[in-house]
């Protein structure tokens, strides 16, 4: 993404750190921002009329791939923060999210790439019935 | 790694799934391996003298500023699985943790590459004081 | 309190299930609920003027002590609810929060009764320096 | 329990603490010990031939209704620990567990007692199916 900054991306979610998200560094653990991002997924999906809790309900199971973090700033007690969401198509039976994190000050905090895909009820991967008009080609 | 198997790894540290890691879909949430890989790294680092914990105490901040994760296998209720760790020297100011997840039967679960450095006190990035000697040249 | 509802607690605090925290069974786990209670705690804390974080920068950390928890309705995905907080000094070194949890809807999810001390740098507990004047009597 | 001791209880799993279970306060987070507590439960069931994650499978949820929990010691880094648990029957359709955790020097880190019960695919609590014989009159 050329230009990397929280108003190019079509969804946002507000969050504030939770205290018991700080690891003994005083800083939010590097594993607690995947669940950040997961929710903010979650939470843009249901905007646009997908649901993973729905996809569950009737067999299918949406699962990550393969995910790339790069941490810029660390997260402290206190901090209020977005988190931000593209998604876009990519190949046959997996789709990906951008997703950048961005403290209340502007400053980058982390930004990911986390690639997914639908597991049918019999374990195979497939492209999640139902999404293709929701989702754009790559753009990044 | 050419081969990846768990017997081509320095250290590796035995894991059972508990419950309260699993998810709705009822595997280990994608969030929850970046923990199983933190904790078998700073295992594996006691094992050679060093600590985490220890280096906080001084003033020293490991954090990890990039990872990469492939995931392969889903971990379910009752797992039990081996984390694997290999380290190197990744340039100036940093490390690189090179790890694999695999259950007990050898399925590989996960890949990852997670990079690391050190924060002084005054947050500013440096290798981790009297680590070098521990490091070998990357060989992946 | 002789009349659970959310209008008697002085302050709540609106959250949002997030998918990682359910378990395999699609309820928001156990052991999840004491991070939302510990967040509205320290969230209420700032209201009025006092820091958890702050506190451990001076050498004193805020610690449980002890925790009743009755657990009357289950959370599942996408269930809205609010961390309701009421404090009161419990004897000379003690804290009490008086918690409840309610759904949107308004279906009382958790009770909690939560203990807490102040450590002082020594260990020793104590009632945290400078919040006398916070503290109304029990009222429970 | 009059003589709280860990050899008092007929099951014990033992645990080293994760350093991304510390907070800030470098002590394990008081809403981690539902986890062990949990873990520990869990392994127990499977010791006498029961299974919370196979009674899912067939319809049956386990829920905790109530937790009370002393915290009488702090775990920090690198501590090794002992999660001991004890069950018995607690009326028409509840159980009990009475657990313990010690520190691996012997120190008693916390005591819980856990009340659950079964929920069946309708939603009505019951008395899991097929434990009876596996339950103790409570004895503390």
């Amino acid at each position: 993404m050329a230009n990397q900054a929280l108003e190019n991306f079509p969804y946002r979610l507000e969050f504030l750190v939770r205290d018991y998200e700080l690891d003994l560094l005083g800083m939010v653990n590097n594993g607690v921002y995947q669940g950040y991002l997961e929710h903010a997924r979650h939470e843009y999906l249901k905007t646009i009329g997908l649901d993973f809790a729905g996809m569950f309900a009737q067999g299918y199971r949406l699962v990550v791939v393969r995910a790339e973090l790069d941490y810029k700033q660390t997260l402290h007690s206190g901090d209020r923060f977005f988190v931000a969401v593209s998604m876009s198509r990519e190949g046959k039976v997996r789709f990906r999210f951008d997703q950048a994190i961005f403290r209340a000050d502007g400053a980058l905090v982390l930004e990911a790439k986390v690639f997914g895909t639908c597991l049918k009820p019999s374990g195979r991967p497939c492209f999640p019935p139902g999404w293709e008009s929701y989702f754009s080609t790559p753009t990044v």
